[in-house]
């Protein structure tokens, strides 16, 4: 690894962000679309067995785990998007004035200094075309809707024959996932609403990604500054922390003192869109009472943090006063912060939301910087008992209404979902969500499919992330160990991560993601094989499986063992199968029939017909071929 | 807690067992049926709210978690069905002759002695009555009956008038639970081998559980030596710390030196059913290769066995010749260790599984001390790639042929699953399985729904496990972290333990057990009223969720804080909510509309049903009286 070189004018502990590839792999870019202004990240895994390809997985973690990577926190990552923003022909302005409640009113000598890195600010004019969604309805295809096509692919490349259509065998409920991803389906999807690129012109430094059902399945993770902390760098290493592991955006949900400042750090130097919830900052402002709100401080933050490089925005819009009595007779009330303060506001004045009365005003601000919209759940429920009810679906119903006029506005938009939910109400969240917002991508957080388990709300959140990721939800919001009870560490932020890539790859799996399997055929593989190398470094996490493997069996000799901790030498059941794999073969060949073969089971005609199409792809890319033959 | 008495004549370090009750619970004894020596266990979670009911859970955990546990493994458990058995009148038994094989040929100095607990060892006469299933078939009602029906219970007493029939709002895939189980109930389910009681006569100890899809979902935690171990307690405290954290029944895979003597001690002491795989130990005795296996050796080791009192055996009788040519083109292989010995066995001499042409006579002995069959899957899919294929399925078809002819035996039966499946591919798994084995209970082993996480495979597992469960599997065998790895430690069975409870219990909510949202709606009440002791007390690992909570809030005012750590206390949704729920109900008695209230959706209509029925069962019992009221 190579230190990377810090900020010097920044207060707190000298911290330092990670770097350094993870274990096993290497960084790559491809360039694409024949332009070497567009190089797509892979992370690639090359494996000990001459015959097995390197496998190519997605990689949202940024040139901070590139080899020799060289970070200068001070000047921020390079600016990939700048050459294209600057050919759209968007005018310079000048940034609002930074104010002291900007920053909790942070006294001098507590003051952190905002990022030195400079940047241009940008904003389209009324009727220039500046989002993704104005630009993909125009029918014109983005450098970053070709970066995301190709990002899509992973491996697909070698599949071009589209034969393995035949092998994405899932289910995946009316999604309509194509063989292979091309700019204009991008595009296409991106005009239908279906998938957004979140993307803020002034945040140049971000490596596209789309959030779609159609695309794979993506993870946020939620960050924030603690009281007791917060150098800039110790923020910044929280992102780094969680996009190494495979955080696809993460959401800043710092609150207090610094947090304009601070926030300028994570966006320079974040390779992920960045998304906020706007109204915790605008509460700050008015010295955290919700009836001190009004729609001239909330704006005044909207345009604080658009001009930052913020790329979505949690609104919770969809939270009007008629909701309110339908949350009263409820176990757990309302339990999104966001939806509480509105609510309150709302009971207070008898009066309706003015994030719902002023929608309209809203779209025209994060419009002008191509912010993209997460219309807030704030009515979600906070228990298996509140699962589904009147006041979840009500808001829900309303942000369908304000999904349509974000449209027609000309921005992106995605729709926060549920929360607690037990498995058989999964199903019609999904469904509901679909028919009520016209598909637009779904972000649910869980949803936790039981309340019993507090210490374990990854895992209680884990399995329903998986089935409603598999229903149709684009992006999951990621659920740490210490949720209900606690801040996250920064294992608890790793355990959180790695369980929702677990959800989101499960989920990718099931809907028939033609590339997905690619990744657990090697892994098995390498366990048949015992290639142990191979399969730790295949894991998620290459570490903690290497770990774990060693306190059974530390000695190195053990890695290339043919047998496992579990059965040990003596009588390997992996071991047994090569030798009786080889014999059956054998057998076979010298026309021998073994044993009696049952009649043709319609397990055993789909398997024929599987390994047709296998034989058929060999041709097209050794990653096919079975490792039988 | 209490020090246990320990076994004074054990070799190897003199541990301890862990005893005293689970923080937060004590366990209560209710003697049923009208009789004094049927006392069915459960914890009971006393709250701090006194309008709040005490929570009684099921508690597999036996005497150990009693409040004054005294614990003489030397003298085994209270033999709380001795009575029970002796009045069906069998006779007596000669014990088989311990041979130095049965304990692997351990050297006098590093025999481990015997369990010196004295039992009578008894066996049922041919055509004397003595399995349960026997029983059921003959309309009989036993003891064991009656107190699994009280025990699946809870709170359900509470219920009688069948009207939480409406609250149970799951979807059960044509399981019939009732809203209330009775000893007819639980007769007339293992009549039909729809769930069994596994309880070998000669386990006087066990307190008696039910496996089927009709009652509350189960889970097994493996246990076994490793080489470097091995003293009783050690091994019967693996044991004990399982059940404490709520396995249900617990197989030994132990081998080499002392298994038969460790045995012993184990099961002495042993409340819950204990299983094993008898093939194993008969591979040791014949120095660890398959071709020198016969049926002469197995038959001696089921005797062994069955005398010594393991309720289940695992049997692998459904991997025939004929099958083995359908492994040779998978990805993994064999991964069952007991799949790859027969399959190794067959193929050498190219002759059919002994276990399937000694079938009936495998059936006789175990039903001479009613131990119930769990017919193996020796070819599940060891890989993504491998589910569902020709062998799985293949195998599956001859264990329903084999389950026909053990119930015409007279013996109870379930039925192994896979496994690694894909979430797609998880149904069809229950559905042929219902299928083709005549409603017999599944056991399966997660499924795991990827390949790509080693080190997190309780978590790729559990996600498959509760969905699975859902669909009806009647018992789920855990997987622990190092699953692939490594052999689990004290806190990877925990981790194991509480992950698959969870996966049980979301499928038990989402099957619409009636009794199953207690437990959730308790503690959501607890967390809405920011009763911490109460929240961390109803969890299933209380321990860890107080540990979680203090590292962000130590002090104990924290405990009383109405305010979490993710928001604190300047502006906690809960808090607020707690207001507005005052003012909202406060707005309606004074007889005012707050807002303009929306038109009537399908959520709300459902909502307005399920508060109809809450009303009416408002009378039945106070536990289901909605915390808002």
């Amino acid at each position: 690894m190579n230190a990377p070189v810090l900020p010097k004018d920044v207060k707190g502990s000298p911290e330092t962000v990670t770097t350094g590839p993870v274990t096993g792999s290497h960084k790559v870019y491809a360039a694409v679309g024949g332009r070497d202004d567009i190089r797509v990240p892979y992370r690639e895994i090359t494996l000990t067995d001459p015959n097995e390809a390197p496998v190519r997985v997605y990689d949202p973690s940024g040139p901070y785990t590139e080899t020799d990577a060289r970070i200068d926190l001070s000047a921020g990552l390079p600016q990939i998007r700048a050459p294209w923003i600057a050919a759209r022909g968007y005018a310079t302005a000048e940034p609002r004035a930074v104010k002291p409640e900007d920053n909790g009113f942070a006294s001098a000598d507590k003051l952190v200094a905002p990022c030195p890195a400079e940047r241009t600010l940008r904003k389209a004019a009324p009727g220039q075309m500046v989002t993704q969604y104005e630009f993909a309805r125009a029918g014109i295809i983005t450098e970053e809707m070709i970066y995301v096509a190709h990002r899509e692919n992973l491996c697909r490349e070698q599949m071009l024959d589209r034969a393995e259509a035949a092998l994405a065998d899932g289910e995946n409920f009316g999604a309509a996932v194509p063989p292979f991803i091309t700019p204009e389906f991008v595009r296409d999807e991106i005009a239908r609403g279906r998938a957004i690129i979140p993307a803020n012109i002034n945040h140049t430094e971000v490596e596209p990604m789309a959030i779609g059902r159609n695309f794979l399945v993506k993870i946020n993770a939620n960050i924030g500054n603690s009281a007791v902390t917060s150098s800039a760098a110790e923020e910044v290493e929280k992102l780094v922390w969680s996009i190494r592991w495979g955080a696809d955006t993460v959401m800043d949900l710092s609150t207090g003192r610094n947090i304009h400042n601070i926030r300028s750090w994570i966006i320079r130097n974040s390779p992920v869109p960045i998304g906020t919830v706007p109204i915790y900052q605008a509460l700050e402002k008015v010295g955290g009472d919700p009836l001190k709100l009004d729609w001239e401080v909330f704006k005044d933050t909207l345009i604080e943090q658009a001009e930052q490089g913020v790329d979505y925005f949690t609104i919770h819009a969809g939270v009007r006063l008629a909701h309110v009595p339908l949350t009263a007779r409820r176990v757990t009330g309302i339990v999104s912060r966001g939806g509480s303060i509105m609510a309150r506001w709302c009971l207070a004045g008898h009066r309706e939301s003015f994030l719902y009365e002023r929608f309209d005003e809203i779209c025209d601000i994060m419009r002008a910087y191509d912010v993209s919209f997460s219309l807030g759940d704030g009515l979600r429920p906070g228990s298996i008992a509140d699962a589904n009810d009147a006041a979840q679906f009500a808001e829900l119903e309303t942000l369908g209404e304000l999904t349509k006029i974000a449209w027609d506005k000309g921005c992106q938009v995605m729709i926060e979902g549920p929360g607690h939910v037990p498995m058989h109400k999964i199903k019609v969240n999904m469904e509901k969500q679909l028919r009520e917002c016209g598909e637009a991508p779904f972000y649910t957080l869980g949803p936790l499919t039981t309340d019993i388990a507090p210490g374990y709300d990854h895992i209680t959140s884990g399995i329903g992330a998986a089935m409603i990721g598999w229903f149709g939800t684009a992006m999951l919001c990621y659920v740490t160990p210490k949720e209900h009870l606690g801040l996250p560490d920064r294992d608890d932020v790793k355990t959180g991560v790695i369980t929702y890539k677990i959800a989101a790859h499960a989920a990718d799996l099931a809907k028939g993601h033609p590339a997905a399997q690619l990744r657990d055929d090697a892994l098995s593989r390498a366990r048949f094989d015992f290639r142990w190398e191979d399969q730790f470094n295949l894991s998620l996490d290459p570490d903690t499986a290497r770990t774990y493997h060693d306190e059974t069996l530390p000695k190195d000799a053990h890695k290339v063992a043919h047998f496992c901790s579990m059965c040990g030498p003596k009588f390997c059941s992996m071991k047994i199968t090569q030798d009786l794999r080889a014999e059956v073969l054998a057998m076979e060949e010298a026309g021998q029939v073994v044993g009696q073969a049952p009649a043709m089971s319609e397990a055993e005609a789909e398997a024929g017909m599987r390994e047709k199409s296998r034989e058929f792809l060999a041709e097209g890319g050794k990653l096919y071929v079975d490792a039988a033959e």
